[in-house]
């Protein structure tokens, strides 16, 4: 019953109870490809302290109030509403309930609906994020093969059929249509309107990751999977984290009336933080547009950078995505790299970048991949990271 | 596979999935007895704003980055010192991980250890809230008698060792010890001496929920139930919630390692909000001392006026608590009373408050009972609102 002197816990955990999750925070490197991060100079910092102090102004008493447990119903209306206007998505705030980021609203999806050995089927390589909440609910998450106009249709109804002749009707099919992360394309229209065409026909739920759309600065946008659905099955996400911050912690599912019931029965924690949603209300009712605009030109110059330096170090050695938009280049060496090795190697010239078998849905796919973020860094720390991390692979002989 | 024409998700949900929660704002009376608020008045929104933008200026740019998963070192330390000088705690930041509120650390105590059909023993009364939580993961909640000085020992033990004869260890024992939620009585030093005699003996963890500790305004503190266990079996939650705003969001679960490893992978939606723990730990390290005596001078007026209508307008036919801290009075009928019946009447002459059933862990008991918060009115909204409570009671004979 004791652990060295203390009690032991270990016999009764729940078998439910997913692995414990190590401690400590991530080891950041100071040329940081590894995480996501908005361009750190560009928060409106001051514009949220003062939406915040206004807003505190006209209802900072109802702070004493327990939120509304889908989270603040002005902010709800405003995401209804941007979703009508920039996604063609017709829902009402009732239909929005707002989380912690996304990862929160799509632990909520997953939880809905995921029970250990349900098939979720998924881009080849895809957002690490939402892998572990995957694999924290056991589900069996298959890749699907993509190209750049996006998930191959053909090999999506085979893996539904496989997973049929199995005895198990896929649970969802979880997809990043726009900026794919890691892969950074867009989903085409006649890809969108193909994997709604697959899902009615076979009964699956998409979910729908659509954190990215607004980071476009190059292209055209291509509308939501969830407004080609005539039938109900999208579960959308969004999330304030890439165009506001993400210590704002704030993001929402959009979901038919029968999965929000069970998202509020599985969301913890009460109603979303009524303080961070105050102050995002007020800057995104009158700033945040124009705020979007000006980061993806700030957006624009960063991938260029990372695009130059990877010209000018890895040269032909390597391939990578060009992206329209969003936060990370998708670089692929030769097929014996092994981008897991040389990790360490990266932080120790201090870059940091994800391996691209963290975004296997297998879990070794991609060893010859990684995702090279350039959303925290200056172009001139771009240009000297990617010459650091370029040393790293050569080292390694993977550019030879 | 439709329903209504949409889209039909019901096969799809996981067996493990919470029932689904029905949507809505709860209702609010004008005379709101029914939620545990702090005085709005009271809220220090000017300090918290200013506090943001001081904290703004000097880390803002690390909003950018995704918090550390255990949430704001600083606010992290700001606990544990908290919990060393005020309730003899020792532990150490990293002991800490923060939550939205209090109920998303009880969420993660309570889903790494209870899977359905565990045993779990609390109080015969006990915040409804965890009982919801202990409910959606198939808990079987037992309630222990109580008295004025806490849970009876006696009782604990025989339902400790019936749950063996059962061939069941229970998972826990839940205790809000200080300011018992809603009974409103401090569990004496020598009974807190005797739980943990109990819960070492036969190897049973305590979850101590200890919400309410700083809103004493009359009688002397007792130490906490983790300062007098040896062994590390108790797990620890506190809140900002009743001493700032339960706007904020913001509690925290101090716990063994082995305890926290599973807690931080139960946790959903990554590291705590950082726009408000920012605000949080500059505000705690000036203000919050001083700002948690006015607000129990505050408090101990409105319970003063919350006794004395009570005394007014139900006498001798009904008795009630009389509380040394916190929010609410614990109010009892005479036996045949039913205050599940007469809540709707109540919300009909705009009072509010939550029939005792709520709080009753075999979901029947208490009937004759109910809550009433005193921390949201005034004083005289108080004294009217209970005016109006007695004459929905009297017309249903209960004050007879």
């Amino acid at each position: 019953m004791t652990q060295g002197g203390r009690f032991d816990f270990e016999e009764l955990f729940s078998d439910r109870a997913p692995e414990p999750k190590p401690g400590g925070a991530v080891q950041r490197a100071k040329y940081d490809f590894a995480v996501a991060y908005p361009d750190p100079g560009s928060l409106p910092l001051d514009e949220l302290a003062s939406s915040l102090r206004g807003a505190l102004a006209e209802e900072g008493a109802d702070l004493a109030i327990y939120p509304h447990p889908q989270g603040y119903p002005p902010l709800r209306e405003y995401v209804a509403d941007k979703l009508r206007r920039d996604r063609a998505i017709e829902v009402t705030p009732d239909d929005v309930i707002l989380g912690d980021g996304s990862s929160q609203p799509l632990h909520m999806a997953i939880e809905a609906l995921v029970e250990p050995g349900d098939v979720v089927l998924t881009e080849d390589y895809v957002y690490s994020g939402t892998l572990s909440i995957l694999g924290r609910f056991g589900a069996d998450v298959r890749g699907i093969r993509c190209d750049q106009d996006g998930m191959d249709p053909d090999a999506l109804e085979e893996a539904v059929e496989l997973a049929q002749a199995q005895g198990r009707r896929p649970k969802m099919i979880y997809t990043i249509p726009t900026f794919q992360n890691p892969q950074g394309w867009t989903m085409t229209l006649e890809r969108r309107k193909a994997l709604v065409r697959i899902a009615q026909k076979h009964g699956v739920p998409i979910l729908e990751d659509d954190c990215y759309v607004d980071l476009r600065f190059e292209g055209e946008d291509v509308t939501s999977i969830h407004s080609l659905d005539d039938a109900g099955l999208v579960i959308y996400v969004g999330s304030f984290s890439k165009i506001i911050a993400p210590g704002m912690r704030l993001g929402y599912l959009a979901a038919p009336p029968q999965v929000l019931g069970v998202a509020r029965a599985v969301k913890s924690g009460g109603g979303v933080n009524q303080f961070t949603a105050l102050a995002v209300h007020r800057y995104a009712a009158c700033g945040l547009r124009e705020h979007i605009s000006d980061i993806n030109r700030v957006l624009r110059a960063k991938r260029d950078a990372m695009l130059a330096a990877l010209g000018e170090n890895m040269g032909s050695a390597a391939t990578w995505s060009r992206p329209e938009g969003a936060l990370y280049v998708w670089l692929r060496l030769r097929g014996d790299a092994n981008t897991t090795l040389t990790h360490q190697a990266a932080l120790d010239v201090d870059v940091g970048y994800h391996p691209g078998v963290n975004f296997a849905p297998d879990g070794v796919s991609g060893r010859n991949m990684a995702r090279l973020c350039y959303g925290y860094n200056t172009p001139e720390e771009i240009g000297e990271g990617i010459a650091r991390l370029a040393e790293v692979f050569d080292r390694a002989g993977y550019l030879d």
